[in-house]
């Protein structure tokens, strides 16, 4: 029997792209959509990718419209999931796709996003060690951010295998799509093609503290990151490279090896073949992260670079692998690791 | 018992694409994948998006090699296919994605392409009046050129209903894909970026034919047409505009009655609702066709315009709907309408 | 003496590429910059590439702020430019870069844009026969939109010649600055690029008229129009592909005549040689317009094709064009040939 | 009287940019423009952009052709300017914008390039502490690479204010230009267009010791730089997004301090308000230089960032400026600080 599932948010970039994950997901029924400023309106106008789905129309964000399903998932603004979710029963699997469930320090949250914090649900990044066991069977799922997804999945090995020091440097470069549908100036066509431009440099990005949750823990000790994220002229995809310096006495052999025994049996990660590198075309569309590594010897560094796509792997996608192992079902069902390319 | 298929050309983007569709195509499985200069190589260094078939090597294009499977994809450059076509036993269905076995005329294949017509095999548009049925069972298939697809999609309905003057003017936008993955100076990414050009301006590109072949077929008379290709700043997507003035008498009623009736039941293309206009972002990645028509009164003619992704619907994804008729599969298996936007 | 210039809507990408210009302009000093829901912020904010007057401050358009200048563009949305001219004393030099003042026929004006007809200023396409004349020492220029200077550049040759029938099909690709910088959904880097899309099909662009309008008074005669803009994944530039057929009798060598009359003393329009066909690239940046002409004898449609930059030859280049002459400077002056590519 | 200029390599694209630049000096006549494989071909055909020069033809590149110039500026490929200057007369000026001269080490430069030191010539980074006085009145400058201008000029101040430890980590995203105009498969527009790649990962890139050479020199101590570059869907533009720890003791005034102080006074570098981060749109076609500061206390780094274009001051624009000093012009004859955006 189908798993049903609503989407509340089905009218922006996150919606719409669990909305295509679900569609060729075979054990999934598509039930409720809802929007806000959207609701009464065609899916067809709002989406007009999703033809299956087009002549659906957005009913508002209410518990009733998202009462009777067995998922929910949740692509709202941040702030919003918690009352959102606090009204929905607790044996349905709520699922968000925003950053309120996702931190476990109170202050860094409230920090960084100047409300009080919601609390913390299991981290969907199946990858980082011990978090399919606590996704199996869970109720309620925080998706990770997408840069945090792209830079904990190409460090995380270095710092598993104790080879990295505690600085970590990032510098991410992401499609638009991840700065979300609402209009404005910056995000224009006009504006961002041709362009490369920083934004909350210097430790302001909302997803800093993520990465350090996540790289500490692996690490078994505080570690901080430099963190530089940058709008680049594509709709989707992230490449994140990553550095530390190399613990002493440690080599490109060591580097290597790291990551191939942290990556030997992922579904969706790929350590590349020595040589090649990661790009976003090659995972546009696709659940699937490239990842690469090197050792410069005269820097003394490790340089691990991944690529996603940040819809879906660093979005959607790692939310329906969440889901799938949540329902007990095969953690790889209705995901593809093929890219949509050129 | 799944159908063996192998692609002549792997490297190149027509090959890619029929190898991402087939990964996804339930009844398929992958056997040889050929190239020339590329022999040799993994398929990984050459087509980074397929991941599940990196480790493949690929063949030289022989008819060894080809040998023993269902289904044999040409994926050549054109005038190549005949050559390997004719050593391939008549009981392997074979699909050209070239242009080779297109057009009817022997004088406008050598006009156009300068050497000897090889013939005419079934022609893989579906959508055209008469064509399953010519495709049902069939062991040779010419996959339609993508301008071909993109304005026959568009303009034929109207000249079905007998609505249109036999005189049709098409002005077409590709992507750069079309153009194909042999590295020329006018293909690079600083050259087409942020530009718009036209090429084979005044009648003499070679899908001019295709065109007026397959709009004469179905208006029963002579047509003429005035085709300017243009190349766009993307990779992917064929945005066709097209228009014929309206016989006397015809009015906007007849001219959308005309369209909703050719495309009541195709499961691949669709009419948008009034007011909505076909989008190249919408279609990305599948084999679903936008099409908008409108009456321009002060004008009299009609203006019908299609979307298509170049590389599915335009190549590849045309070849696997034809491919699941000659096979007695259901059309639409493995193929999907819900493009990868934004 | 420096002719002092006031640029009233100096926030947009009209009134932002009218200032790039102006500071290159040997005779122009620039005064008041004014805005209205910007006014009062650093132009350096709002225009980050003009470094020279990054420290300007936006005042409040009033005419008090534009008084005191000889000559004031108006870079204002449709509608809003007849009130703020009628306040400006009558010996200032006024520049509608909005569509106000461009129409002759009270009727078209309401019709196409609903309000009253402002009245008809001369217009400022100085390639068009007598309007050099008309632009000398005028005090009013409306300057022509942008698709109407590259669909009309592209065709009255043909129309001056007497060698194409009155019946223009007119597909143009625009960048996206030709949309404006007030932020909208459909015009987010994420939904425009990859993708090409139509607007304003079947006749309801309000250019439409504008480019009757050129063309019949060349022609002589009433002409139709089927005008089709389509947006192009690009932040500059409009490649007009433009057709007619041909009167009886005409061949290619009268095709090329007429352009090759049409053009040869013009300092912004280039009829390329035989064989090279225009790209907005060439002309990124700059004023120039290329121009290119075929005749497709089995069509029997002459194919015109131009590319301009929509913001400099197609706004603020033709703008400071026709200031140059009804100021009686130097057609040419500070302004240049030479696009910026790659 | 005006200077003679020669270009050899007047095909590419460095080639190209300094013919344009080279049109709007009000000091130069272009005299040979020369090539390889290309000469005897019109310029028109291989820069269409540079209308002036459109009839211009290519000549060998030889002394002969060569000959009779006050400057000869050298864009070819690296390894060919030795061969080519020292058969020029010691009292030519002669610009190299290729490598060859720029590296004072012998052993990193046959590390790098695998072939014999030519020798080194004046560094024709202007900005540098020095470099005016060793450029006014040479007779050979070697142009900087484009990632050493962006990366040297986001990070000298912090060097030269010995505020930063000298292990820096930069990471830059460079436009397709850079790669230069030699057709290969991976920059083809279908590869490059919504596609971020990182390449010669782990220090092994040639602009490597470039780097090293221009911030250790300011540093007056070794220092060691991790160097990643990335290809970003774009013609034009370098964003390098540069960071080092910060020495103990600094804090955020002290580094805003350090950067006021260095860039009060330069024509072409613009320390951007605080707040404001650079894009590289904002510069594009200008010798322009974005740059700006940040201090992450929690990660204890100064992260400083850079946008120019690539083409020019990242090249020719930085090769005209040098040459201005070196023929004793004002040094921003004939260069624009306005970009050319959206």
């Amino acid at each position: 029997m189908a798993v049903r599932a609503a989407v509340a948010g089905a009218s922006g970039y996150a919606g719409g792209e669990v909305l295509r994950l679900l569609l060729a997901h075979p054990e999934v029924e598509i039930g409720a959509l809802t929007g806000n400023s959207n609701a009464g309106q065609r899916l067809g106008a709002l989406q007009p990718h999703l033809w299956p789905l087009a002549d659906r129309v957005l009913a508002e964000t209410t518990p009733e419209s998202l009462a009777g399903h067995d998922v929910v998932f949740l692509a709202l603004p941040h702030g919003q999931s918690a009352a959102v979710a606090e009204r929905l029963v607790p044996d349905v699997l709520v699922i968000d796709m925003g950053a309120d469930f996702r931190l476990k320090d109170a202050a860094d949250w409230e920090k960084f996003y100047g409300s009080p914090h919601a609390g913390t649900w299991p981290y969907g990044l199946p990858e980082l060690p011990g978090a399919r066991a606590a996704l199996t069977g869970t109720k309620r799922i925080a998706v990770p951010g997408c840069y945090p997804t792209a830079a904990t999945l190409a460090l995380f090995p270095a710092y598993a295998a104790r080879i990295a020091e505690p600085e970590a440097v990032i510098v991410a470069a992401s499609g638009t799509s991840g700065a979300g549908k609402a209009p404005k100036p910056h995000l224009l066509g006009s504006e961002v093609m041709g362009s490369m431009s920083p934004y909350g440099v210097g430790g302001g990005h909302r997803h800093t503290p993520e990465m350090i949750q996540n790289l500490g823990a692996v690490a078994g000790e505080p570690i901080t990151v430099s963190f530089t994220p940058t709008l680049a002229p594509m709709p989707r995809g992230i490449l994140a490279t990553c550095s530390a310096k190399a613990v002493p006495g440690v080599g490109a052999e060591a580097v290597r090896a790291a990551y191939e025994k942290a990556y030997a049996d992922e579904p969706f990660v790929r350590l590349l073949p020595e040589g090649q590198w990661p790009a976003t075309a090659a995972v546009h569309g696709s659940n699937a992260v490239q990842v690469q590594v090197a050792y410069d010897a005269a820097a003394g560094r490790i340089i691990a670079i991944s690529a996603i796509d940040n819809l879906t792997k660093g979005t959607a996608g790692g939310a329906v692998q969440s889901m799938n192992l949540a329902l007990g079902l095969a953690e790889t069902t209705g995901l593809s690791t093929i890219g949509v390319a050129p």
